[in-house]
């Protein structure tokens, strides 16, 4: 059994960027962008009742306040503020998803938010701050072994670890660095084999191509907002059901 | 018996503009600002907080997106983008609200919105329509005879009707427009005795100087940000309590 | 000879939606957003450059402060806020076309703004007060017959009139509103015919399919954010050729 | 002879903060906020006009795209990004400068981009070309020994060093940082007295109370969004003119 999670809704007014439709019929978690890197309040509705109709499980994709940057520019904020901010958007989202039926069940930052509290452990702790704001004790998804995590767990919410197939692990089973050769993995057939062997195996072959590392994760991140995402998705979904994996929604 | 309103929390990250503090000691009922015309959410939070500790009712004041003009510049926007913002900023303040330990109780529209929603019943529907996506049956605070007060009445809201004591009314008991000489009374003896003849009598007299016009209203709206807005406040209330009248919530 | 002229340059950071290298091969005229409805200045600078590149005549796209409505949306606001709004815009642009070597040669608004000033003449002259305070007596493009044309004639400001190949016209010469079923022509066929039609006869086919209303335009507007929006644009201006026309800019 | 400079225009919309019209009595350069941490259009003209009207220099005060933050929170964006933002405020304000009669006739960053380009010379770079980008060889106003005067230098634009009169240093001459206690000189006669020695003696007393540092610079940044500020600056100012010093723009 696994989750698989993707990054919805990340429109912004007259520009669309992820496929919803068709990643919904993919996925059982919807990180759903919650307007300050992406995500109207329009798209933001229209998402939650999709989201709902098709039994997929609604979160909080929170961002840095960057429209401009879609949150993928590292922010130096006060904790306070950060943590504000956090919750400011897990409120907005919680209406439209309540109003479509179901709730926001879970928190996941996004782009460059995600990324600074892998290490930065003050802006981990005022994320994680600002989903105790938000007044419900939601699970928080990130990346094992980061500071994110960390926090979460010691603030008592669970902490949900996520894989992903089409990036290269280092043979110690940490993400090979964006600006490194190989960083990410670009074939479809290779994203397909290494998702099963993520579940199944619980392993990645790492970037060395020799070494397995063992890879715990309750979810698995599928990458929405490339040409031919959703349709990789799809085939990520059919290869893991043909192995017997079951797809569920980590909430569940 | 008379609730008193005042807009609050409408600074923006270093931008100050309310004096929250001493009117949180005046009013019993404050139109926090939720982001869209000013508030951000470090603001929002601690505005929430002491008005909590003073047992003041919160109020969502939902404007358009526009913080440039400070949601002083009507727009035309489709109803559903505009319930859809309206229900956003009503999520976001809900959690600051709680995470204080009170709740958001009622809904008041800014500046243009206010001012449109007086005419437009599209608009007004709208507003209702996202406060009621929203998910709670709150009041809606508005101008007595306005779209609004009647789009919130006809959806089985409350319908709460505040009064000004600082705005020249017609002999008709409308207000008088903001483009014509005196408009708004700037004497604070003058706004003072107003407030009183409003509360006690329930009439205002009129810009012709002689007709005394009935208004009926729930709740007296208290200017807060211009200077020596909150000793004016306080001297309102005051000559109120003298007067023998309880000021207090309309949600009470 | 005619001029043909499409808005580029309207995504927004991560997000994009007009094609812009292939309509830079087939217009004379390239409206650029400035960053008010879409445009960032990593855009800007790129259209610039490209439409330097292949002598592409740029005019500034001036637009409401609306990413999110996508300058869609009218808004109220005073004279003296949207001089200014329309100056700061086309001085921005214009730092990125003179880095290219090239220049803004016109002024064209986008949205709600060109809508709002064929009628609001208040607007309409702020407009003007705008591009004169960006300090050049850049010509204006628009509608015939609107206020934005009559207040830039009156300003000494050259006033260049457009017409729609895609738009219903009524009888009388002016647009079908887009409220009306029929408003948008939809057949590729029927818009180069209509093209053809219009720069070599001077007239229209109104939408009683009877009346050949005459229509004085020196530019042709082409549509630049649909699918197949590039394609036939292409089509449109080889049928122009093919038919004996030149198309350059009107600024030549 | 030394140069005044601080930072104006730094309000937005409905929000002000420093008192322009006093400052500019006072300042030899106004660092105009050009819209991306503070300053709408209309300030930015009136600021202009009021600076022209005075004979101070106008100076483009360039900032990251954080209005919520008011360009205090460093952002890791790529260098393109920066240079085209950069450029982006400078024609933005260039329009406004030119309209009254003046020009941009220097540039500083603002806030967090100030600090970060002390130390991060790929950013200092980044706001170097977005300088050039803009057209003219502008001098660059900042921090002596900052990677943002070595860029400049580098680049071939003149490198204007400041030196702060209310800011602690180390014996080592550069500045203590905000987190240390003392960093900030809060006492007025201290910082008209270390004005005085900044500029005749070409020292400041360290915070070790015993070093004389001696500080090159050709301007003096005097603050303006505190209360008090404008005082304090006529007093520096009356200061420095009885000891015999002239106060004039370093762009003279």
């Amino acid at each position: 059994m696994i989750d698989l999670n993707a990054d919805l809704g990340e429109g912004f007014g007259r520009w669309t960027l992820t496929d919803d439709e068709a990643l919904l019929s993919v996925v059982s978690s919807a990180n759903v962008a919650c307007g300050f890197h992406a995500g109207d309040p329009v798209t933001m509705r229209r998402v939650c009742r999709l989201a709902a109709q098709r039994s997929v499980t609604v979160g909080a994709q929170v961002s840095y306040r960057d429209l401009a940057g879609f949150g993928r520019r590292a922010m130096d904020l006060p904790p306070e503020e950060l943590a504000a901010e956090v919750a400011y958007q897990i409120g907005a989202l919680r209406v439209f998803a309540e109003a479509a039926g179901t709730r926001v069940a879970y928190v996941k930052p996004h782009g460059a938010l995600y990324n600074r509290t892998v290490h930065d452990a003050e802006q981990a702790r005022a994320v994680v701050t600002g989903v105790r704001l938000a007044g419900e004790a939601l699970p928080v998804l990130g990346l094992p072994g980061s500071q994110l995590l960390d926090a979460a767990r010691r603030s008592g919410l669970r902490a949900v670890a996520e894989a992903f197939a089409d990036r290269a692990y280092t043979p110690q089973g940490t993400l090979v660095s964006r600006r490194e050769p190989g960083a990410v993995v670009h074939d479809p057939d290779e994203v397909v084999r290494r998702s099963v062997q993520l579940v199944v195996d619980g392993t990645v072959t790492a970037a060395d191509g020799l070494t397995r590392v063992p890879v715990r994760a309750e979810s698995l991140c599928l990458h929405g907002d490339t040409p031919g995402a959703a349709a990789l998705a799809r085939r990520v979904r059919e290869a893991l059901e043909e192995a017997g994996v079951t797809v569920g929604a980590f909430t569940a």
